[in-house]
C-alpha cells in the first residue's frame, strides 16, 4: 500500500500542439481567431491599476455577466462565466450529471466530453454519427441522464438548424441538454432563443474563437435561473474566485464592440467560403462547415502525409489519430494571406 | 423524474464579503495584502500585446513554472500552477484522494477542505484541535487515505515548526500529506526543504497573500516529479488552459523581485506584532499568529457585536458562525494607518 494507489487514473485530453519553432509559422491547428481582440481592449489594459491586483476579483464576475446578459437579452442570473468554455462545460458535467443513467453524446465530437465523464465517474454512451458525420436524432430517444451536443459539431464543422435542437429538447424533457456553441458565431443559429421555452437547456459559448480572446480564458453558459444557480453552487464548492481581474475587465470590451465582432466574423466566413472552393479544386472533400475550420479529407493522399508536408513549411494543422477520422485534417481558417500560402504549399505537397 | 434529480447536492464554501458601500472602507476580512504588487508589474502590463490575447496561453504556464523552480531550487517538473491555491488544492484532492480510507484534517482549518471532499465524494474525517487550537500529532496515526495540514493554520494563525511536519510525514509514509502554506511567508518555515527526503509531500502556496496578487488568481504546488505529473494529468483531464496569459506574464515579476517581496512581508510582520500589543491592551486574547491576520476573542464583548460595531465605521473583519470559533474575529493585517484607525474605533466600540 502506497499513496500512489490512491491516485486517480485518467487519460488526459491532448490539446493541439503549441509549436516552438524559430521563424514565421502559420498556426491553423487550434482554431484561434487570426484577428486581434477589439481595439478598445488596449485602453482598458492601460487603465488597469496595479493596486487592483492585490484584491480578490468579483466572485461572480459581475461586470462580464451584466454585459453578456444585456447582449443576449437575459438577466445576470441567467449567465454563468468560467475559465474558458472547458471550465464551464466541466462544471456543467459535474453539476448536472450526478445521476445513474448514461449521458449521451456523439462518438465524433469535442473529445473532452468523455474525458470529463471519466474524470467525474459519470456514466456515458457515445452514439455513432452516421456515415456522413450527421447526428441521427432518433438515436437520442433512449433513457438517459443528459445529452451533450456541440452545434456546430467539432471537428466535423456541421451545423444543425434550430428546429433540430428544439426537437431534441422536446424528445428529452427530463434530461438536461447542453448545447456547446463554441463555433456558433460563424454562421449558425444559437439556441439561446429557446431558453424561454425550455428549462432543460444549457447553452455554452466561448470568447476563444469568435471574440479573439483565447489568451484570457473566458467561457460562459446561459440557462434558466435555477440551472445557473445550481452551477454557481458547484462552482463555489470548487473555487470562489475563478475568473481573474484582467479577464473580467478586458472581456467586457469583446461584447461591447459588436461592430468589430461582426466584422471579424464576416471576414472569417468569407475566407472560409473561398477556402472551400480552393480545397475542392485541390481534390479535398469535406462536410459543409459553419465554423472557423474545415474538416477535410483528400481523394488520393493520406491526411497524415499532407500534415507532415505542411509542417515542413511551418504550417500547423490538426490531425487526430482516432477511428473514423484518421484520414481527415482540421484546418483552422487564418487570414486571407495565410490561407493563400497554405493553398500554394498544398499544391506542392499534393502534386509531388 | 426530472433533470433536477440529477443535480449534484452541495453546500458551497462562503467567501468573505466583498463590500459594496460608498466611500472609504478598511477591508480586513479576506486576508489580502495591503500593499500593491511589485512595481515592475506595471511595465509588463504595458508591454503585453493585444494580439497575444487571441492565442491560447502556454498549457503548462512555463514562464511561471521556470521562475518558481529557480526560486525554490527545484526543477520545472516539480512545480504545478493553478488558478489560485483553491484550484491547486481542489486538483490535489481530486488527484490524490481517490482511495477508500478517510482523508484527515483538523475540525478548525481552511473551510474549503470538507467542501472539496463532499464535492468529489472523498471520505474524510475532521479531527478536533485541542483546547488551545493546536494539532495533536498523535491523532494522525490512524489508517487514512491522506492528510491535509494548513501551516500556519487558518483561521487560528498558529504555525508548527518544520520538525512537526517532518514527524507527520514519517508517521504516514503511505499517505500523501498536503501542507497548505498560504501564509508561510509571514514568519513560518516552509516544508519545501523536506521535498528531497519525502516523496509523499505536496507543498501548496499562493500569490494571493504575500505576493499581493489575489486579483490574478495564481497558486502553485511543489512536489516530486511523479506527484506533480499525476496532478498535471488530472488538470489536463479538466481544462487544458487554466492560467490565462496576463497571469503567466505578470506573475513572474512577483517572484523575480525578491527584495520587494521581502520588504512587504517584513512590513506586514512588523504591523502584526504591534497589532498584537494593541489588541492585548484592548482586552483581546489570541493564539500567537505567524500569518497576516490575528484570530482574536474578547474577554467581555461578543465577537459578533464587535464586528457589527466595526462595520458601522466601514471596517470589515471576518466572523465565522461556526462551532468553537463563533466568539472569534479574524482580523487581516492592513497598513499601519489602517490598523491605527481600527484600534481607535475598537476603543469606542468596546468601551461604550
Amino acid at each position: 500500500m502506497s499513496f500512489k494507489d490512491n491516485i486517480r487514473k485518467v487519460t488526459p485530453y491532448v490539446a493541439g500542439e503549441q509549436p516552438k519553432v524559430e521563424g514565421k509559422i502559420i498556426k491553423l491547428n487550434t482554431n484561434e481567431n487570426p484577428y486581434p481582440p477589439a481595439p478598445g481592449v488596449r485602453k482598458l489594459m492601460d487603465e488597469m491599476r496595479l493596486s487592483d491586483l492585490r484584491l480578490y476579483p468579483n466572485t461572480f464576475a459581475e461586470p462580464l455577466r451584466k454585459e453578456l446578459a444585456a447582449r443576449y437579452d437575459l438577466k445576470n442570473e441567467n449567465i454563468f462565466v468560467g475559465v474558458g468554455s472547458d471550465d464551464v462545460l466541466a462544471m456543467a458535467f459535474l453539476t448536472f450529471f450526478a445521476g445513474e443513467k448514461p449521458v449521451l453524446f456523439p462518438d465524433i465530437t469535442y473529445s473532452f466530453y468523455d474525458v470529463w465523464a471519466e474524470l467525474f465517474k459519470i456514466p456515458y454512451k457515445r452514439i455513432p454519427l452516421d456515415e456522413e458525420f450527421k447526428i441521427n436524432i432518433n438515436d437520442y430517444k433512449e433513457p438517459n441522464g443528459g445529452i451533450v451536443i456541440a452545434n456546430p459539431n467539432a471537428p466535423t464543422g456541421i451545423c444543425e438548424p434550430l428546429s433540430f435542437i428544439e426537437e431534441m429538447l422536446k424528445n428529452n424533457p427530463d434530461s438536461l441538454v447542453i448545447v456547446d456553441e463554441a463555433y456558433i458565431d460563424f454562421g449558425g443559429e444559437s439556441a439561446v432563443s429557446l431558453l424561454s421555452k425550455y428549462e432543460n437547456l444549457l447553452v455554452v459559448q466561448t470568447f476563444s474563437k469568435s471574440r479573439s480572446m483565447a489568451g484570457l480564458r473566458i467561457g460562459f453558459a446561459m440557462g434558466s435561473t435555477e440551472v445557473i444557480s445550481a452551477m454557481d453552487a458547484v462552482k463555489n464548492s470548487y473555487n470562489s474566485y475563478t475568473m481573474n481581474y484582467p479577464s473580467q475587465v478586458l472581456g467586457v470590451e469583446a461584447v461591447r464592440d459588436e461592430a468589430y465582432f461582426k466584422e471579424t466574423c464576416e471576414k472569417i466566413i468569407a475566407t472560409r467560403e473561398r477556402s472551400k472552393k480552393e480545397l475542392a479544386a485541390l481534390g479535398f472533400t469535406f462536410p459543409d462547415s459553419k465554423t472557423n475550420f474545415i474538416f477535410a479529407t483528400h481523394k488520393t493522399m493520406r491526411a497524415e502525409d499532407i500534415a507532415a508536408g505542411l509542417r515542413k513549411k511551418n504550417i500547423f494543422v490538426r490531425h487526430f489519430s482516432k477511428p473514423r477520422i484518421d484520414n481527415y485534417l482540421r484546418i483552422s481558417i487564418g487570414t486571407d494571406e495565410e490561407m493563400d500560402t497554405v493553398f500554394a504549399v498544398l499544391k506542392e505537397v499534393i502534386h509531388k
